[in-house]
């Protein structure tokens, strides 16, 4: 059996070496002025559905994103991103639980960093293990769905902690489910109050233009840093 | 940096211990005949509510049950079990993406395992991580809610590949959403074409006899095994 010191002193290894890349992707995006979110959820939350609801408005502000796809298996949101016509690229992680700033590091040479605004990193759906890997980006946005009950903040709570933003999709299922969203946003504030919180629906479009305003905002901060 | 053969062969090593572990809590299994139960799931995907709805069941038919709830933080679904009145312990994994064996050989020291007929071993809401460790379990189970979508037996293949059943949850929400069922069920058959497939509502109780006589199914057989 391996030594408990030992793997400790491994894993933090791992992660002091993904720090290391994760500062260099950053400086690519501080050069390029590439605004960089780190999108993390459960699987089906809708961080593609987001984002399928988002790019088309930043499109018609001339603001240029890119995605960066993570997951474990398939490229059925890349190909739902390529009918936006914006760049994409698809990381497979072949069982591998989150997305490392390794993989941003190799991705970033298929991708025009002079060309591009805003880059959407689509980590893969799992609310634990991504949070552990800085990537490079500005900021993580966790997205939570109404329908995953209002305990999530709680239970899952470096998600939230680590996270600029939260972003609380399917509102419009309000209507039918009994979820509690103050409750929602109560516990996510209870472990981050400085969580900037938005409440859409990608059926109604309610909230998504609020939610794209504040990202061209970001891309115009860091345009004029 | 760490050298990638050194990180694979002292993962293959935990997987190596966690491996031997997970038998000796199957003997201990064997031995006092009860059977074992491990639930997968993405985050409220309704693993509780499903444990809440089938245990008083199962308690009617004087079959004993045991509940190990796995979460990173809070004991918020221990609670709800023990509301039940049903024998209950917490893992807390401070952070780490899922259990492993040697947690639980270290749970059953808190269980009279000579009084106990099914155990369910809720894991760690991760539709990753939690595939990769025998607990020493019976089988996998594991839940999927149909607001999740359709192609998530496909992107997260191996919570699939390895459970006995699929139980999909929250078919009352059927009538509202437009989620496909039969597709579901299509892609996670390509995957395992020997999956049984269980469809719950917890809210309407639509297929949760059928489901509880299930597994009162296969405690009676491995009583009399």
């Amino acid at each position: 059996m391996y030594p408990e010191h030992k793997k400790i002193s491994i894993q933090r290894n791992a992660l002091e070496s993904n720090e290391i890349i994760a500062k260099s992707n950053k400086s690519k995006f501080e050069l390029n002025k590439i605004f960089v979110v780190n999108l993390l959820s459960s699987p089906g939350s809708g961080k593609t559905s987001i984002l399928e609801h988002i790019i088309p408005i930043l499109k018609n502000k001339n603001i240029k994103a890119c995605v960066i796809e993570g997951d474990v298996e398939t490229d059925l949101d890349k190909k739902r991103i390529d009918a936006l016509n914006v760049p994409s690229y698809q990381i497979i992680t072949k069982g591998t639980c989150h997305l490392d700033a390794k993989m941003i590091d190799k991705s970033l040479l298929n991708i025009d960093l002079n060309n591009l605004d805003i880059l959407f990193i689509e980590n893969v759906g799992n609310l634990v293990c991504p949070t552990s890997f800085n990537l490079g980006e500005d900021f993580k946005a966790v997205v939570l769905s109404i329908t995953e009950g209002d305990d999530k903040p709680l239970k899952y709570p470096a998600a939230f902690y680590k996270s600029e933003i939260m972003i609380i999709n399917k509102i419009d299922l309000l209507k039918v489910l009994d979820s509690n969203i103050e409750k929602i946003k109560e516990n996510a504030l209870s472990i981050n109050n400085k969580l900037k919180i938005f409440e859409v629906s990608c059926k109604t479009n309610e909230g998504v233009d609020g939610l794209a305003d504040y990202f061209i905002k970001q891309v115009f901060i860091k345009r004029h840093r």
